[in-house]
């Protein structure tokens, strides 16, 4: 298995010059077709289209970046996006800075509110509380995990959920699950498989789905949107008698159960659309680091039987920020009254 | 079919008689095995226990009207139930008054605002927040539907979450949908289901299940409910390409799509269990009213394969009204403070 992913498709750091070679975020039309490339390694005869999230998530950027202009342009302000950090986690730190700069290429306010390991919960509240009051900041993010001595539902739910950009909020996920009703928010990974389902023009309706993994984060309102595109769809979890025997039946598999390459190729009706949510690193003493990132899905083996899928990095990965920023912007149209088009 | 169903198991009449036999309120044991008898339409080879709805319903009335009087004794206080009635639709007072007299009945005490048909929707929402404000009031039901001139869904959310017992909250929704959170309230019908098949002694830890029908009111929370007992679910709605193809593969089928007998009997897996949530009216000249009600699942086909199955009526139907009795219950030991026990 992990010989076999060794010799799959363009790597990372081709497909990463390729995008290089563009201006990032001038706006530009978007280009459907060049978000679909085969996958190099399987065979002919079934060769998966790769679903390039990096370059779809680049376009989206890009779209978002004109967007601002217009805004800022029409009534003098610019999204603003808060991001709330607390502890010194490494991963964590990463990630808050790569939120802050995406926000600044787009053309974002950013706010940030550091907080140490040992800050109190009262404290992180207040915080919260600040941002929700402050008319410049119009989406707020608290990073996860948040220390143990914080319960994280009573800082999620304080957020207002005009702002709660991330749509963790459970009057969020309940009107993204309602007949009739639109959340004011859809998580930004969940949001981001639909995207790059819609924008690899993969029809939903009438359709068969698996979703594999029922996190709060990221299986469950995924199944609620596919759902919502008139999808039939079935969550597999760590009890469901036969994953495979589920798998089998879809024509849109969606893998976010985090478990390294759970979703095997022989699992994937032949034609079926394939996004892996997953990230895993896992040992590989060929590789310079010493391990290698895959998916929670066999890359290889799904290629020979999918007509799509997302690679493991540089699929649903980069789309996480741009629905972050979609968010943001959707939110401060909201919240400042939209420019006339 | 028609002339089929009209030869089904003992009558309506009969069960209820049996049931009068017995004293309505008073405290007793549950007897789990006077819930199941034998389907007498079908043939002895497959032939399917009844949920008997009726007398499970009977039993948690009675169970409530003991945890009410506890609850008087402990704290001089009662349960306080207010129903909102707008408009003369026969059927809707025909509901109310029946919630009332259930009421009564457990001993809970019982509001009630009647507006007219051409009331504001600015007086409904009054209403609903003086019972909001009423610390004696622990639970407010608005009988839908509304007149039209009323928008339904403001009205619903003006209703404090905490005494929601309707479970018709988007955030009562989130939170049953998400994993490690509890809504305050689950609606009514949906509970019912479960209490039926919890009460029947079914297992739904790794089973399969399928809900035949995606309404806010029944479909998506039985789904969710169902989940949160580790089955894996499939919804089944109108544009699912193969209903019974589904179904077939279910091991519990809930039906709730709201078309008289939809759910064929060959649709049923041998040995499924069968919960019928329709109620549905169909002509029937040999009736004395000139109509008979059925289900949505062609009971005596489905009798010859389920290992159980719910009758209509008598099955889901009673169990609405004794879960909006629990919830209230429920939401007044959790506002006045339960007695210890």
């Amino acid at each position: 298995m992990s010989m076999a992913m060794q010799t799959r498709g363009p790597s990372v750091a081709q497909r990463r010059g390729a995008a290089a070679a563009r201006p990032p975020l001038a706006p530009a039309p978007l280009a459907r077709s060049r978000a679909l490339r085969v996958c190099a390694a399987a065979p002919v005869a079934g060769a998966a289209k790769i679903i390039d999230g990096k370059q779809i998530a680049e376009d989206i950027r890009r779209e978002i970046a004109a967007e601002v202009a217009a805004l800022k342009a029409a009534t003098g302000k610019a999204p603003g996006l808060a991001v709330v950090l607390v502890g010194a986690r490494k991963d964590s730190e990463t990630y808050v800075r790569s939120k802050k700069k995406a926000c600044a290429e787009v053309g974002f306010e950013s706010f940030g509110t550091d907080l140490p390991e040992d800050a109190s919960e009262q404290e992180v509240l207040d915080v919260v509380a600040r941002y929700n009051a402050d008319p410049n900041v119009h989406g707020i993010l608290v990073q996860l995990p948040l220390p143990k001595h914080i319960d994280e539902q009573r800082v999620l739910d304080a957020i207002s959920i005009t702002k709660d950009v991330d749509g963790f909020h459970p009057q969020n996920i309940g009107s993204l699950a309602m007949r009739g009703r639109s959340p004011l928010y859809v998580s930004c990974t969940p949001k981001g498989c639909l995207e790059l389902l819609k924008r690899s023009g993969v029809e939903l309706k009438g359709k068969t789905a698996a979703v594999v993994g029922r996190s709060n984060i990221v299986g469950l309102p995924v199944a609620l949107l596919l759902q919502n595109e008139d999808a039939t769809v079935t969550m597999v979890h760590s009890r469901t008698p036969d994953a495979a025997e589920v798998v089998r039946r879809a024509d849109v598999v969606v893998a976010a159960c985090g478990r390294a390459e759970m979703v095997r190729g022989d699992w994937i009706k032949p034609g079926a659309v394939v996004i892996d949510v997953g990230i895993n690193a896992v040992d590989d003493a060929a590789a310079k680091r010493g391990y290698r990132l895959v998916g929670d899905v066999d890359f290889k083996g799904a290629c020979e039987r999918a007509s799509a899928i997302t690679p493991v990095p540089g699929g649903v990965g980069p789309m996480t920020i741009a629905m972050l920023l979609q968010n943001t912007l959707e939110g401060a149209k909201r919240q400042i009254g939209a420019p006339a088009n």
